[in-house]
C-alpha cells in the first residue's frame, strides 16, 4: 500500500510499562511500513486532557493509547474515561479470541463485546441526600441505545458474524435495561440476516464460563459490557491479550491496551506488548490498512502460537524487545 | 437428635419441576428422621403472596421454596423477589463448590457469595421522565451495607473461611459502591482474624475465571451478588447444583433453588432435587440440625461422585425417583 496518504495518529504511551509498549508497536509499524505517522503526546495525572491533547485528536480523529493510571482517592476522575466522554467514543469493540499458543481452561472463545460507552450506570449523577443514603442514578436513553444496538449490527454484518445477543437485566430494570432491549430488539428487524437473542446479564456470565462457543457478538449497557469484557478477557488468559477500540463519529476512534500499567514492573523490559499491538491491529483495519494488519497479526498469532518467544506474563523468559524483534523478524520474513 | 423440638417449615413447592423436587426432599428428610413438619402453600402467577402465605412464614419463621416462575410482560414484580422483600431477608447466601462427580473446567471452585437483598439496582425506583430516557435509581445505603458486611465476617468466623472480599465498582459509583466499601471496611476492621480485600466486579469476575481458588467469601451490593453468583454457579456446572438461603433478622429465613421452572421436562420425573436438596440443607444447619444435615449432604455428594445415578442434566439416565431413591438408600445405611 505504498500509495496510501501519511495518517498522523495520535499516539498516548500513558504511563507504567506504557512507554515500552508504545515503542514495540513503533518497531512493528515500521516493520509493516504503515503509513502512519506518530504524534505522541502526554496524558497522565499532572496534565490530564491538555488542550493540545485534545487539538491533536481532533485534528487527526485517530489516537492509540497505553494504559493510563488514575490518582488514589476521591475527586479524580479515570483519563480513561475522560478521553471517551470528551470524543463521544459512543462504542466500545472488545474482541477476545482464544489464542493457540495460550492454553487456558478453553479453547473456543469467539466472542465481541459491544459497549455502550456513554451513558447507563456511567452517568456521574450520584449524591447523598440523607447521611448514610447514596443513589446513583443509570440514564439510558433511546438514542444511545439505538446507535450501539445499529453499531453492533452493522459490526456484525462487516465481520462475517452469525449472531447479536442483547444483555440486560430487564426484568428488574424495567424502564432503563427495558429500553435498552426495546431499541435493540427494534434495530434487529433491520437485519434480518444476523441473528438476534437477548440474556440476562446474570444467565450471561453463567453461559459464558459454562460454554463461550454460544455467544458470538454481544451488545451491553455500559456496566456489563465492563464486566463482561473482563470475563471473556479472563477465558482466554487475561487483559494482556485483549485489544480495544472506542469508536465516534466520522471515523474518530481511540484504540487502547485496557490492562494496567504494572508499575512494579516498568521500565524492566519485562512489559507483554501483545494488547496494545492487537489494539492497532484493530486501528489499522479501521483505517483500511487491511494488508498490514494481517501482516503484524499473523506474526503475533505465530509467535504466540509456537511459544518459543513469550513474555514472563505468559510464562516465558522474554523481554519486550526480544518478543517485538520476534515480530519484527517474521514480518520482514513474510514481506 | 430424637430430643429436639419439631419445626414447622413452610414448604412452596413452586410451579414448573418445584412439586417433584419438593417432593424428593421430603423423602430424604423422612429418611433421616428430621424433626420437622411440613406446612405446604401454594404461589403462584394466580395467587400472588396471599395472606395465608404471609402469615405461615412469619408463625413457622423458615421457609423452603421451588422455583416459581414470573409472567411475562410488564407489570408483573417477580414472586421470588416479593418473598425476600416481604421478609426483609436481607442477606443471600450461595456457596458454591465444586462436585466431585462432576466434571467441568474447574475442580477447586469453594466460594460463597453473601449479596446484599434489600437495595441497590433491585430499589425499583425508575421513571422516564422524558420521552426516550429512562433512568433507574441504585440505593446504597449505610445500615444495609453495614448489616451485610457484618453478616459476611460472621458467616466466615462461623464458617471457618479466611477471606472476605468486598466487590464494587467504585471507581466509577463513587458514592454509592464508594458508600458500600466504606461500609465493608468499616466493619472489618472489628473481624481481625478474618482477612479482608476489595476488587472491582470487571476485575473479580476476569480473577474468578482466571482461578476461582483466590476466591472465598465474597460480599456484594444486590446486582452484583446476582452475576457472581450465576458465575461462580456456572463454573461448577450451572445452576442445578447451588443452594442458596435468604436470611432476616430473628432466624427468619427462606431457602430456595434459583434455577428456573424447566416447564419443558416438568411432570416427567426428569427434574434434578439436588439444588433444593443441598438449600434443605443449608436450611437444617440454620437449624441447627447438623447431624441430619451431613446425613443428607454426604448421600448427595457420594452419589454424584460415585456418578451411577445422575439424573439428564447430568448427563445421566435416571429419573428424579431413582436419584431421590438412591439418597434415602445410601442414608438408610449410614444411619
Ligand atoms: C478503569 C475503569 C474506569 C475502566 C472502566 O470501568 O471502563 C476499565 O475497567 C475499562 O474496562 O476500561
Ligand atoms: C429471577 C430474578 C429476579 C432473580 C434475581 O435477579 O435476583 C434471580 O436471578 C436470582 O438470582 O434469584
Amino acid at each position: 500500500s505504498t500509495t496510501s496518504k501519511i495518517q498522523r495518529v495520535t499516539l498516548i504511551p500513558g504511563d507504567g510499562i506504557g512507554p515500552e509498549i508504545a515503542e514495540s508497536v513503533k518497531k512493528v509499524f515500521s516493520a509493516v511500513k504503515a503509513p502512519i505517522e506518530w504524534e505522541t503526546v502526554v496524558v497522565d495525572a499532572n496534565t490530564g486532557i491538555s488542550k493540545e491533547v485534545i487539538e491533536s485528536i481532533k485534528t487527526n480523529k485517530i489516537g492509540l493509547k497505553g494504559p493510563i493510571s488514575t490518582p488514589i482517592g476521591t475527586g479524580h476522575q479515570s483519563l480513561n474515561l475522560g478521553l471517551r466522554k470528551t470524543f463521544n467514543l459512543y462504542a466500545n469493540v472488545r474482541p477476545c479470541l482464544s489464542v493457540p499458543g495460550h492454553k487456558t481452561r478453553y479453547d473456543d472463545v469467539n466472542t465481541v463485546v459491544i459497549r455502550e460507552n456513554t451513558e447507563g450506570e456511567y452517568s456521574g449523577i450520584e449524591n447523598q441526600p440523607v447521611k448514610g443514603v447514596a443513589q446513583s442514578i443509570k440514564i439510558i436513553t433511546k438514542e444511545a441505545s439505538t446507535r450501539i444496538a445499529n453499531y453492533a449490527f452493522q459490526y456484525a454484518m462487516a465481520n462475517g458474524r452469525k449472531k447479536v445477543t442483547c444483555i440486560h437485566k430487564a426484568n428488574i430494570m424495567k424502564q432503563s435495561d427495558g429500553l435498552f432491549v426495546k431499541s435493540c430488539r427494534e434495530v434487529s428487524t433491520r437485519y434480518p440476516s444476523v441473528k438476534y437473542e437477548e440474556l440476562t446479564i446474570d444467565n450471561n456470565c453463567m453461559q459464558l464460563v459454562l460454554n463461550p462457543a454460544q455467544l458470538d457478538v454481544m451488545v451491553l449497557p455500559n456496566l456489563y459490557g465492563d464486566i463482561v469484557s473482563d470475563l471473556c478477557a479472563g477465558l482466554i488468559g487475561g487483559l494482556g491479550l485483549t485489544p480495544s477500540g472506542n469508536i465516534g463519529d466520522h471515523g474518530t476512534a481511540i484504540f487502547e491496551a485496557v490492562h494496567g500499567t504494572a508499575p512494579d514492573i516498568a521500565g524492566k523490559n519485562l512489559a507483554n506488548p501483545t494488547a496494545l499491538i492487537l489494539s492497532s491491529i484493530m486501528m489499522l483495519r479501521h483505517l483500511g490498512h487491511f494488508y498490514e494488519a494481517s501482516l503484524i497479526e499473523n506474526a503475533v498469532l505465530n509467535t504466540l502460537s509456537e511459544g518459543k518467544v513469550k513474555t514472563k506474563d505468559l510464562g516465558g523468559q522474554s523481554t519486550c524487545t526480544e518478543y517485538t524483534n520476534e515480530l519484527v523478524r517474521k514480518i520482514t520474513e513474510s514481506l
